[in-house]
């Protein structure tokens, strides 16, 4: 094997299939990246088998080989090397050298052949959407799953399309966070699966929120493809039954409240302040006439009490949140005003953004005194 | 107790006074910071009983009091209040009020009684040195300090004042690092003390390279005050005897290199990836004709080769050092080329930047097969 590539390329990709590198198990070759050069092309691997990455750059190929090389150490080695280009080469089976300008690296490989090859997915449903509507889709929803790995089905995101509407949903069985798009369907598939959030977040890094670039998703079995530019990432799906969200989601309220968006992150941020540091964070809403007033209290700390003005259709009414739920939702609406609408202390209330109706998120009351 | 004051000069004066407020202290009252309202100034003081800080701001004072509260929610509920003025009023003795356009605050407090007010040192030498000269000295030494408790010596830097030169001494008996500048010392006083690192570090902070303001040093038995603005800070000095340091400087030397100092530390930099996870991240250097080679060697990963070009006076040389402590020097080093100086294989060696004579590092080998 003999090649030599452009530096910043290589390692921008070198960065992406890392993503699918694994850090702490027990065969080392998964914590390796799989080079191949070919053709004119350097093809890289990574596959801890619930993440797949492969991606390909040109090079110029004097011989055609692959290898196996520790991620953490090929990773570091280019990202520092001095030059715009890089020559890798490898003589025999022991190790790789990489040189660029007056530097030179001998680096132990691994056996190519240990290595698990992705097998990209040729069959199955196939569905187009653009780069930054899909990273939309991710940012408004992944926030929302459950860490809790006993129960896998809400550390994962329902991924629903439905002739040319796509729906991502996640809950932590506390607040659900709900996103719809639209999407190019043109064989009318239907599809209804859960995506891991850790997938969806890497997803997330290398989507640009500028570009509309097409994105190409392909579902087969209990797996499902994501193809774009010279990228394939595929991911194992979550088994298991997503609870019917629709029957979560409130139809009717008796207070619509609308509010800056700004102004109330910033009272409930400061409110919490207090109280973060507990078990519940707490903060208590009284909302009335022209306004929301937000309190917290913590009798060892003190107490806050922070008035943001509101325009109140309805009901007067007292309600108390988990602050950081209903923050985590404000961070994700990049609208200037929300619609924040409640029917009792005790039952779901709802954030929507006031000007589009793309997002939706549900969030469950504390009880209190 | 009611005052109004600036919000900003209030929270940056508290993130000063904070560097002296005990985190882990079995008295509460340590964690705190003491407030003094009196004749239209705001007094803050923290003391851990190592570190003491005090200063004062403008306030306008409606009436005069004292209180202590709890540094880390003080500080945060100060930096994220709406309003440019923040109004901060006490009735009775158990809580304080915070104030700042629609958001208040009862922060709880503590009897202020009880706290250990801050004495500053009124007898004793006085010198004067710019704040960029003293930033420039803690800068260039505390790097090279040891982090072990268990000899207070090394933890500390020498500061040694003989008529108008101020030398800064720090040493982890591996590695020394010495700087110089001139001070004012119009009494003639001499100085020899060891000035924890922890307190240095914290003063750079607070020093900016940029002026020149006049900061005043105060030292009375064991304590070494710093005084600039309207804040002083005060440290407990460290007991013990420093080795003598001249000692270990070498005065001549048999191979003299120049070389550049980015282009050095890339290099080593480099060639320590394939090392700096194992106990001795140690790189050769192989000192010959107009090059310095560097070579790392880690069986389990690899091999690095880097050259660098160089002016090499005097006799070739095979030496090796801890990657890390050459770096630690190099960083410091704002001159574009350094002059390092050898005499053997197992005698220390000297880095110095070409330009100025303030700063010198003597750096033990390590030795290899």
């Amino acid at each position: 094997m003999n090649f030599t590539c452009q530096r910043e390329h290589l390692l921008n990709y070198i960065q992406i299939v890392q993503k699918a590198v694994a850090t702490k198990s027990t065969m080392p070759i998964l914590g390796g990246i799989y080079l191949k050069a070919e053709n004119g092309v350097l093809e890289l691997q990574a596959n801890d088998y619930e993440t797949a990455i492969k991606c390909s750059l040109p090079a110029q190929v004097v011989s055609a080989g692959a290898t196996v090389l520790a991620a953490k150490y090929f990773s570091e080695i280019i990202r520092r090397l001095p030059g715009d280009t890089v020559e890798i080469s490898a003589a025999e089976n022991k190790s790789v050298k990489i040189k660029s300008k007056r530097s030179q690296y001998d680096l132990v490989c691994m056996p190519y052949e240990d290595f698990p090859l992705i097998q990209s997915l040729q069959s199955g449903s196939v569905y187009t959407i653009p780069e930054n509507t899909m990273k939309n889709l991710i940012q408004r929803t992944t926030f929302a799953c459950s860490q809790d790995d006993t129960r896998p089905v809400f550390t994962g995101v329902l991924m629903e399309i439905e002739n040319e509407t796509i729906n991502f949903v996640a809950t932590n069985t506390h607040r659900l966070a709900f996103c719809t798009d639209i999407i190019e369907n043109p064989e009318r598939n239907e599809l209804k699966v859960i995506v891991p959030a850790k997938f969806l977040n890497e997803l997330n890094k290398i989507f640009s929120a500028d570009t509309e670039e097409p994105v190409s998703i392909r579902w087969h079995q209990n797996k499902l493809a994501f193809e774009f530019k010279d990228i394939y990432m595929e991911t194992q799906l979550i088994e298991g039954k997503f609870p019917n969200y629709q029957q979560v989601i409130p139809k009717s309220f008796k207070t619509n409240v609308f509010v800056q968006t700004s102004g109330l992150t910033e009272s409930v941020e400061r409110a919490s302040l207090l109280t973060r540091d507990g078990d519940y964070n707490v903060v208590k809403m009284d909302i009335k006439d022209t306004e929301i007033n937000i309190t917290s209290n913590n009798p060892d700390v003190g107490a806050a009490y922070e008035e943001t003005e509101a325009r109140i259709n309805g009901e007067h009414l007292t309600i108390a949140f988990n602050a950081r739920y209903i923050l985590d939702a404000l961070k994700v609406i990049n609208s200037p005003e929300i619609e924040f609408s409640f029917t009792s202390p005790l039952t779901p209330a709802v954030i929507k953004p006031v000007e589009q109706a793309v997002f939706m998120y549900v969030i469950t009351p504390v009880r209190t005194n």
